[in-house]
């Protein structure tokens, strides 16, 4: 069985909706792509790290998921990291209202040995160091996979690119893809993106889908049409973790694969957004998530 | 053969973009449609109002592109349409410089008897009024596709949902869709909008392509990629039109035609973006238009 690493934040969040306020709700960039990673049945290893304050609840719905944690840090007397945001009417517009990295701050995580050979990588957001570490600690992998976000290239551009070399793929947003590369069009932004070292370039662009780049390829997947829209955070890592989990199941990293791949990735996202924090994620079953990738394929088809 | 009725605005337009401003150039939903719909090779009708004003050599390449100008009414001494718009640095902005409705205020076209029969009747931006006038003069028709804008929502929304009631399939952009229903949804909105009585609603979502939605069916469209977007003007009516002219050239309108013609609408309004007016269209060949719609199959497929 093929195993996915994923590296990124464990959170506890606030998030206000026109419809509801939830307040440290488990969240983060490595539990939402773990979770989704965990559904397709291969290994999940998990590298964060959390406080003394991060509540028994989520560290036993995170081992029900059988995400191996030997990787999840536990600060004794430390924080963990907050965060809040604000969503708007339509959700097309976010205002983080609070960031507190707390113990993310001196995290400088050292990959367990039996972690050191996982085939399929994904650094979710990160600090851009961090990310470059985890990459230098790992044996060999088949895929690495990084996202990133606007805070990172206004603030850590240098480090980010010296990541971004090492990658295979790097998945972002649009407006990211433009703040990154400087270009307003975003086929423009996607071949600067590979020229700066990944192979392929995918970009969310949030309820329009995603699109992925190589020198000779262009797929482009809509995104799930929802009419339930409860809290959209936790979508783009949700994708990325479908994507990757996907990928790992199959053991393949072809152009096909790449691209079912990305179509899962958008399945698992539609689950994420109906409810907050990993809420809808507990109940969903891998049926589900095939009926909901069969209708995409025929949404797709003429 | 089957013919395409097209019923729209020919316009003298002065665009300016961040690179480049044209003056009075030949413009206008019913000139851009027909042009689309003319690659197709099928009869396709016009009819409009236009001043003395308007260039000969203008009248003279809707002729080459062998559309039937019988229902293009000159009048004596009236000035054309005219419209000004600009554009901010990613075109995802368009401010109206000036709209001079001129000779339209007063157009209450008749439909020549040679054209009562046309089986495909496309109603592309125009009063709603004269759209419903349009219908009812109609002999029959196989096809009722009518298009809209925000302005006669605001201003004659009576008369718009008058006119929607009878029409096979509305097509309008994304923003007007929520403006249409009071939806932010766009899921929702097109729901809202098969209730006033279209069998099919189609969502133009300019750079992130369209969607097509009915009571059974889901259609996700991507625009073709470019790099080299020169002026956006019109490319909404170029779908329509290349989508109709499609479907008259196969005289069918199963839900897998409808895909086609969404894709052959797509790629038609790629081409027009590439110059300012109809300029690209000039020189586009069929076997262009079948080279990027083989681009956008591979684009889908997964």
């Amino acid at each position: 069985m093929m195993g996915v690493l994923v590296v990124g934040t464990v959170t506890l969040d606030t998030v206000e909706t026109p419809q509801k306020r939830v307040e440290d709700v488990l969240g983060g960039s490595g539990t939402y792509a773990a979770v989704a990673a965990s559904f397709f049945g291969n290994p999940v290893r998990l590298i964060g790290v959390v406080g003394t304050d991060f509540p028994q609840e989520y560290t036993d719905f995170l081992q029900i998921r059988s995400i191996d944690l030997e990787g999840l840090t536990r600060v004794e007397n430390g924080k963990t990291f907050r965060w809040g945001g604000k969503y708007a009417e339509d959700f097309n517009v976010r205002d983080t209202l609070f960031t507190e990295l707390n113990v993310v701050t001196d995290f400088h995580p050292v990959l367990p040995d039996a972690y050191k050979e996982t085939p399929y990588l994904f650094l979710a957001n990160d600090p851009p160091q961090l990310q470059l570490s985890i990459i230098e600690q790992a044996s060999n992998p088949k895929l690495v996979v990084c996202d990133t976000m606007d805070f990172w290239i206004h603030e850590e551009r240098e480090a980010l690119e010296k990541t971004i070399e090492r990658v295979d793929i790097l998945i972002l947003n649009d407006s990211e893809a433009k703040l990154l590369t400087g270009e307003s069009n975003l086929l423009n932004a996607a071949r600067a993106i590979l020229r700066k070292g990944p192979q392929r370039v995918i970009i969310k662009k949030g309820e329009h889908g995603a699109i992925s780049i190589t020198e000779s390829s262009f797929f482009s997947a809509p995104a799930y049409p929802l009419t339930s829209v409860v809290d959209p955070t936790g979508a783009g890592d949700s994708f990325a973790g479908g994507f990757m989990g996907y990928l790992a199941s199959v053991g393949d990293v072809s152009e096909g694969s790449i691209r079912k791949a990305m179509m899962y990735g958008t399945v698992v996202a539609s689950f994420n957004i109906e409810d907050f924090s990993i809420n809808r994620q507990k109940s969903v079953q891998f049926d589900e998530i095939e009926a909901r990738y069969r209708e995409l394929q025929d949404a797709m088809r003429f």
